[in-house]
């Protein structure tokens, strides 16, 4: 495990509200304008690449990053959903989770992509308690 | 295992050049021109989301894409690693495994984000042999 870093934006801060943690991630909403229901699952300790992680390690964070898919899914039954780890910002291992919509933003192309000609898609009230209760119910 | 279909671009044609496969999935390379490196894993059948294979399936699919990650990385070195799992145009699950340079085309961005000042990163010598060599000794 490597040390916590002090100049790592996700080291210093959790990168977001945090709906859910335990000691290898946490998942936050990171609140986006275009895309509300986008959560991240953050890893808690800096790694750079999933491959930095032992099998254990990736298999559990991959079964968090699945959870929140299917918990989206239940709640909220998107057109696609789009799993991604980049990094290439800020190098700490971390999983974006989009449910997509044929009416979003950016449909189809990736949210990092041009923008076309959808609009914001609302969250239904309450979505964040339900996100949680899924996603506790997915972890089991 | 949903049936394979017809109107399925990933169904019907490789999607690159296959340089590995088993039942459950193919590594292809795609040789997209700014990132030569890029490799897709797919899934051999039509499903949408990973959240539709049975957790086994989903564990032995993300090996294929760990061992492609580390098998690049222990060719090319390169300074990034981008995971990402779309399918917004090609609703077949595959995902995208492409080795990041911070003097490639589109860095830091995302590869389907704005063009930055970079340029295409050439492969060494017989790169896709010593891929495929590294790959079957990751997968063991």
């Amino acid at each position: 495990m490597s040390a916590i870093t002090n100049h790592c934006q996700l080291c210093c801060e959790p990168g977001g509200e945090v709906v859910w943690s335990n000691s290898l991630a946490r998942v936050v909403n990171v609140n986006d304008e275009d895309h509300p229901a986008f959560c991240r699952v953050i890893l808690q300790w800096h790694v750079r690449e999933m491959t930095d992680l032992s099998e254990p390690e990736r298999s559990e964070l991959m079964r968090i990053v699945f959870a929140a898919e299917q918990a989206r899914r239940n709640i909220l039954e998107p057109d696609k959903i789009n799993l991604a780890c980049f990094g290439n910002i800020v190098a700490h291992l971390h999983w974006h989770v989009i449910p997509r919509f044929c009416l979003d933003p950016h449909y189809p192309n990736a949210v990092w992509g041009s923008h076309t000609a959808g609009s914001r898609q609302n969250l239904p009230e309450s979505y964040w308690t339900r996100f949680y209760e899924e996603l506790v119910a997915q972890l089991g």
